[in-house]
């Protein structure tokens, strides 16, 4: 099947049978309800559309990141739609970066389930300050080698989808350098606390902290090699913010489409919304936003699939993305007047969930400063050849 | 008591008594605990600060419009404060209009109770569509004389503090043209219905349907004359659209003393939050929305204070501060990272707050078109002279 | 030769033999000098670079839009660029209609000695109030069948090129419709009037008014068909647009070079100004800006090498580009302070050269209402489907 | 005579007398014409108008900071009118400046003529890097005693008003700290070299290099105390920046009215262009910036009237208006069309003329630094009262 198909059929597949759920999921719901979770994966593999980035062999759809492009942003077009389609961060992140690093012995026991949507899982690497935020050179999670494995200490927090995960992809430092550790999620030592009260619910399990404490784990825990979790998280970073972008607008065309729906069907001052010059300037600019949004998410992914990193092309799409989504949400509740603000249309919703974004996987400022640095950089090389 | 003593006072009352309880008032709370306002309103009394916009007579202190900018804004810098000094919306904009327009009687039953915060009250002018929305002049709620009195008749919406309202002042189409009534809270026919579940929940009485169905009510009691409901809701208009901009400016005011203080305390790539170029950028672009902010309610406030009508001056003022303070509580959000979008700090709220008032009011794309074609017309008659 | 080598080549021949030509261009200059532009051509010609655009057959390289979008970006970057590898505005656009739509001897009279710069060309549409301006269908320039061919008459304003060019291609009303007439400069009836001051001045021949008096043409001088006008300004419209981008979008990459190049070598408040935060971010939103615009007219290029019309596209791309490199040139400018606005540094003459784009090929108001119909009535259609 | 009469006679004033005049002030003029300079002056005079802002006794009305926001902007209705009523840069605040600190001798000898426009005078504080720019404590230039007075060396660039000065205000370092001495254009060793070639051209004398080479002065060239220089920058900054903002206020104000005269005019797509809603949201944009420039301007100029320093006041009023001038005259450019970027209108001017001062006097990266950090301070002293 072409991706171009593929998108045809998830967003019939959204429309159809997962926006007519939404209903389930209100706006006091802190992430989604497992039951209703199931059952559109379920409905999502009965139409083949389930984990549409994860390899055939494991049971998904083997897209690369141009198509994941397309076909996210249909999913996106439902807060529900990436958990029916299996492809909702952290676990589509985890999954790209397992079929990456893992053995093949990993891959059958967490992979697997995982794409299949029989299991959660978390990636635990934001630490409290001093530790890894921003910047993950920071890390003070520690990995000491003990008696047949690891023991593993430290604090994690903003770890989303720790509640509830079958185990956590956890980063710590070892003395070879930054390690990635698979624990699982029943592993003593390995707690989860507190969520953070976000204004985000679409996660589901949250945003916990977490607690590594005399965790003691097997030397077949080590994902990939030890001392290269740098790399690895790498290898995840641009992917993931790239597949969040590309969930989120769909959700930003969704709010222009319930906003043109609106437009068309109400007067004041004698025209109908749609014709008001005002109404006209706000909904171009989405279009404009929207449609920047998706090409700068294509080229990124273009050199990601060129075999390049995309760290650039990636934050540069990010802080764009991230910001221009959340004008889309912002016009299309304005231009809805009272309504907008109110929990009759899901706007006010789609706000609390995209103004996160500006934030989560590096805040525009740090983005905007790495970007900044970069391009003085790359002028130097240009300068001195 | 001078303005400046006034506003001091007001100030210490804000960070020594209401801030110290806004635990009580968790982000789920759907209007202020009727408890804790009581409570609020007794400290108040007793400190000397109850309705500073009400005149003496009538249990407050007699603040004009200039006097109301400097002590509002101090209230306003907590979600509790307009409360507590019982000048928050609507009760505030109907002292004032009853102060104006009611007959002595009419005042001892309405004005004096709701100054000392005895009652509420609502202003019932909103119409579902096709009726008095953005444009009043479409008012459809219909006023007829009837044996000892008038019938009333109509569907209003979006009608702040409804519920639980001593008496609602109701504007109806009369035969000899708009009209205002006070209707007490307890009149057969006069029905509150379902509050729009909005983002906001500072207002106490949440934006409820109200119906008018054969609603009977004595000669006694419309306000003012029949026939001049425009004209009172023009002297109403003005200052209740400044009084909200006061409020929310000392919010706006609050959210970035918040970011002050998480800043000075915070580190990133190596230099204190406060000393970052990129915070600094959004720190002062804060201030000078602040200042303007400030400083149109203040003008706007002189011109009424002189006699002016104001609708010019207030309407640039509302679309000028509505934005910005929504700008500068969303920068706030911002420098807080994560922990911004996390209920831990009552910023994520203070946008679910003010994010609103950039529609009630008239949102900005109304009051933009009229300020333009009040620009234009300016400039015609300048041309012609 | 690959589009990435020529892309490289067209860089380097830029730097390398234009840029050292730029003194000569003073910022008083109006147009390029003629003896300038064809010694750069000949350089051009030798580096095998001329008229990227044209078909080989022509003399040309051959470029698709896609292609056109790398190379044409190289040009850009010098303001003397696209008139060195005779790709500038308007003969460009002229020579991509006549390949496609002139007939064989058409394209040798008028073709090839345009590919070659050996002639100049300008394209009269627009005219004054109230004929055909933002608006085409407003055309009032008559052309009426007369004994050997056509006259026609009607004034025609802001014509790029009129000033010199050996021919025009000339849109007049028949009984038909709308036809587009190649009209020899010495021609008798074709007058260019007086250029407008604008603030630019690339542009070779200015932007004139033009008089079609009396003026007679035989039947050879229709291009294609009779009362297919419109037809063909489309086929010219898109284009024309997105390689005004290119061009565009080089120049505001010189100007983030320029303001890169300054930065790194200035200090203020004890650190360079390149690492200031407020500088950062500055830099950062250019480099953002200029990789959206990228993006956006790659888009739109791909949309029409693969047959489509483009219009929807290269309008979003117009407007977005237009608007960000004006943001990218004036950024630039504010972090040379003083010197940014002299003319010992080319800033300020790039802003006036960008900012017409604005407005130029449609205005960035008119852009936006036709993509909020645009997206209106797809909407439309998704909801009656 | 009070302030709006004041007003309103400079009103009439300029539209009477100085607009009539201002086509002999074309797009190419560097500097106004002396001769035309003195017919304006002469015919303010007889009007009763010159010098504002001088004491009476000088020949002056005697305005304070309020009184000078509501003429001044009135006067910079047109480029000419500050030329016209001797309130232009920097003239108007050498005057402010010698007022407040000279001897009696030396207002006589320097202020006197200055007042009447019989001379011009320079401020030299500006050096190259790395000496004074953004930062004055950087200052170089050397004041040394020698016998019968001082010896000042140095160079200083951007000295508005310099060529044709008749002496300048110039800042030296001496051994007790930064003085000011007033140095006559005819000393040895006072040279004007060449003037920036900046964009705007309003500014009589351009913005010169100076240099002081073994320049010698007598002790009453000393202004003030010796080691006082930089109270005394103080006391002419805010007031300076402030007196910048009125007149450029007043020619946004100008531009505003420019497009609303064009807009209803002009139609297009079948509506009056000023009904357009795109062109509405334009015009009122325009009108909130004005207005919120205005009143930032009166409140810091209420700070100053006060005997405060205004130093935070004046910062933010000269970031917010320097910004807003720009953006009102760009979308008054928009509202035009191609005429607007034309020298057919006086638009295009106007904006070379305004953006110069987002950077003069302090660019806004500089002032908003200043800005967040004395933020930071006040809610640090707050913090730990």
């Amino acid at each position: 099947m072409s991706v171009a198909d593929l998108r045809e059929r998830t967003r019939a597949f959204v429309r159809d049978t997962v926006i007519p759920q939404e209903h389930r999921h209100g706006p006091d719901s802190h992430g989604v309800d497992p039951a209703l979770r199931a059952e559109l994966q379920a409905a999502a593999r009965a139409a083949g559309l389930l984990a549409p980035h994860v390899a055939p062999e494991y049971g998904g759809l083997g897209l690369d990141m141009r198509g994941r492009a397309d076909v996210f942003e249909e999913a996106g077009y439902s807060l529900l739609g990436p958990q029916a389609l299996n492809c909702a961060a952290p676990d589509e992140g985890n999954m790209h970066l397992l079929e990456l690093v893992a053995t093949a012995e990993q891959k059958e026991r967490y992979l697997r389930p995982l794409a299949r949507g029989e299991t959660r899982s978390c990636f635990a690497l934001t630490e409290p300050p001093p530790g890894a935020g921003s910047d993950p050179s920071m890390l003070r999670t520690e990995a000491r080698r003990v008696e047949g494995g690891w023991r593993i200490d430290g604090q994690k927090r903003f770890i989303t989808g720790a509640n509830g995960a079958a185990f956590a992809i956890c980063m710590a430092r070892a003395a070879e350098g930054a390690t990635m550790f698979l624990v699982d999620g029943a592993t003593p030592g390995f707690h989860v606390g507190r969520s953070l009260p976000t204004t985000d619910s679409a996660f589901v399990g949250g945003h916990a902290e977490v607690a590594f404490e005399d965790c003691r784990v097997g030397h077949d825990a080590v994902l990939g090699e030890v001392g290269e979790g740098f790399r690895y998280a790498q290898v995840r970073l641009a992917p993931a913010r790239l597949t969040h972008c590309m969930r989120w607008l769909g959700l930003a065309r969704r709010a222009l489409d319930i906003a043109l729906d609106y437009a068309a069907g109400r007067e004041a001052f004698g025209q109908r919304l749609e014709d008001l010059g005002l109404v006209q300037g706000l909904v171009a600019d989405c279009v404009i936003d929207l449609e920047a949004s998706r090409q700068l998410i294509r080229h990124a992914c273009g050199v990601l699939d060129a075999g390049g990193r995309g760290t650039h092309e990636s934050s540069i799409a990010k802080v764009f993305v991230s910001e221009a989504v959340h004008r889309v949400v912002d016009r299309a509740v304005q231009v809805h007047g009272g309504l907008g603000v109110s929990h009759d249309v899901p706007l006010a919703r789609f706000l609390d969930e995209v103004r996160p974004f500006r934030i989560y996987d590096g805040p525009s400022k740090a983005h905007r400063w790495s970007i900044a640095r970069r391009a003085a950089r790359r002028r130097a090389e240009e300068r001195s050849s």
